[in-house]
């Protein structure tokens, strides 16, 4: 079948990888043409998953309605940001859509599959995330996600197209659970990063990892999502490995942050955006309309977006008054 | 007032260290005579708190009965092995006890508070535990951790003795919840660690702290334990900085496990005992008992205890058949 990934970034050029040994046509759409060209003339993406080689079967384009034409199963893995713009190009699509993009947009408050499902009725909308590092599936290292759709059909199909020996795919009915995890663990992980940033250690983490994780329940659940959702792979799983991994671009966001850098000069720098840094955002106008209290998110909001000072809103976080755990 | 601290390893030592700043008189008790004398008169506990100065007010002893003797605190940390022999020659204590131990005793099935309240009924027992790795605590890096007793007034006594601006203590009625969490995070952390050395890397971790903390919930709960204290710091807090930090013994166990050593080889060369040894055993023995599947403490038992390959036994562990979340 033709599958077309939408998206030259890390987690787009693994999962092509990944999905290219089975024969299955294989395109990647990116948005920028040098980049692309690049990549295609390489055989690597040097920018997003360096020492990769990739399969020569791989086809890249620059043109998204022939990436698009005649997929059986679209992947939709840009930055958030993009989403909005991009997904009424795609066109009225009646395949399999997959997000693999972590975010929550903030004008409606919708996670990727949302926007799709509103955009897209007759497609079969699905998300699939977890702790997935995209080094570690590029390096064929043992991993495990979840695929997640309203309709166990497509949750089936995309567990069968993506499922490998080293990259096991779960599925789950609560796709704005899934979806919520992914996308909330980016704002903890920022302020795991700034522990790590000021010096504050491993146990300073735990202890985030353990309020991060409430919080998520609290606001997903809010949201409507499945409270033990938020237990599995695609939160739990997601937040640990967000929090503690040198490779987590938002946790690297945070330690940046920690040790001093103005937000904006760390984004200015990076290759690819924190997506932590838009969810916050949007994470915070959520909580805030549904009334659910979010300690961290808001410090994470203030260090972020308010230039607060990254020492007090640690201590904030963590100096709450000692009383039975809740 | 008099603090008796038995057990000068990393944790008695650095809690003797928290708790001398307040002009409380901290004894520290310890078997073994020449490591004793060492720490008495460098002022430092170089084998299991490397570049800690201690604070010269503490005492050091090796009789137990002088050390214990009108002590209003008495704080348990020696290894689970010792507890069986140590308690009953400490005598019908009245004050407060605290184990600070993470154990399961094999021939009873009982947590270190479990086996101090059947030796003294007319004590006042507590359970403190969580994600504090000693060093960290002896640096004064900010630290969270729970006091457990089924006493709410003991609970809250055991609080306010330790609670300091960056070691902040929560409180727990479910001491059995607390103490699995515990003891059994040691055993994942095992098999997290055979993760590290077989070059598995952070999202096979995630995936394997997201099934242990269920799997520890399942058994904590069969037991009587209360399921959310598994969600809490004790519980998850207590896993994911076990799992992850380099500081960690029983990861490290692990680690060298799964690149190829044997366990008996790394035990003996450790200065401190791997707690998640014993525990596997007793846990296994335990769950056999009531009936509960525990896959990865299985594993685990088998790879230290039966030699069972570690390649083998991890993935054992991750390749179970693809299904729904549960």
């Amino acid at each position: 079948m033709k599958v077309a990934i939408l998206g030259i970034g890390a987690w787009g050029t693994a999962l092509a990888k990944l999905l290219a040994d089975r024969g299955d046509e294989i395109w990647v759409w990116g948005h920028d043409a040098a980049l692309v060209h690049q990549v295609q003339s390489s055989g690597r993406n040097e920018l997003f998953l360096p020492g990769i080689d990739l399969p020569k079967t791989i086809r890249y384009e620059t043109d998204l309605a022939r990436t698009v034409q005649a997929s059986e199963l679209v992947v939709l893995g840009v930055a958030s940001r993009f989403v909005r713009d991009l997904v009424p190009a795609l066109g009225d699509l009646r395949s399999i859509v997959v997000s693999v993009t972590k975010g929550i947009d903030y004008e409606s408050g919708l996670t990727m599959s949302g926007i799709l499902a509103n955009a897209m009725p007759r497609a079969r909308v699905a998300a699939l995330s977890g702790p997935t590092l995209a080094l570690e599936v590029a390096r064929g290292i043992p991993t495990a996600i979840v695929a997640a759709s309203q309709d166990p059909g497509t949750a089936n199909a995309v567990q069968r197209a993506f499922h490998r020996p080293v990259f096991r795919v779960y599925t789950s009915a609560d796709v704005l659970g899934v979806e919520l995890g992914g996308a909330l663990k980016n704002v903890v992980a920022i302020a795991a990063g700034v522990c790590d940033g000021l010096g504050f250690g491993d146990n300073s983490k735990a202890a985030l990892v353990t309020r991060g994780i409430a919080e998520m329940r609290r606001l997903g659940t809010a949201c409507g999502a499945q409270p033990e959702t938020f237990s599995g792979l695609s939160g739990l799983g997601d937040l640990t490995v967000t929090c503690f991994s040198r490779l987590s671009r938002n946790r690297g966001f945070g330690e940046r942050l920690g040790r001093g850098e103005p937000a904006s000069a760390i984004l200015a720098s990076m290759a690819s955006v924190a997506e932590g840094v838009p969810t916050a955002k949007s994470a915070r106008s959520l909580a805030r309309r549904l009334g659910v209290p979010i300690p961290i998110i808001e410090e994470v909001y203030a260090m972020v977006h308010e230039g607060k000072d990254v020492r007090r809103a640690v201590i904030d976080i963590t100096s709450r008054e000692s009383k039975p755990e809740d």
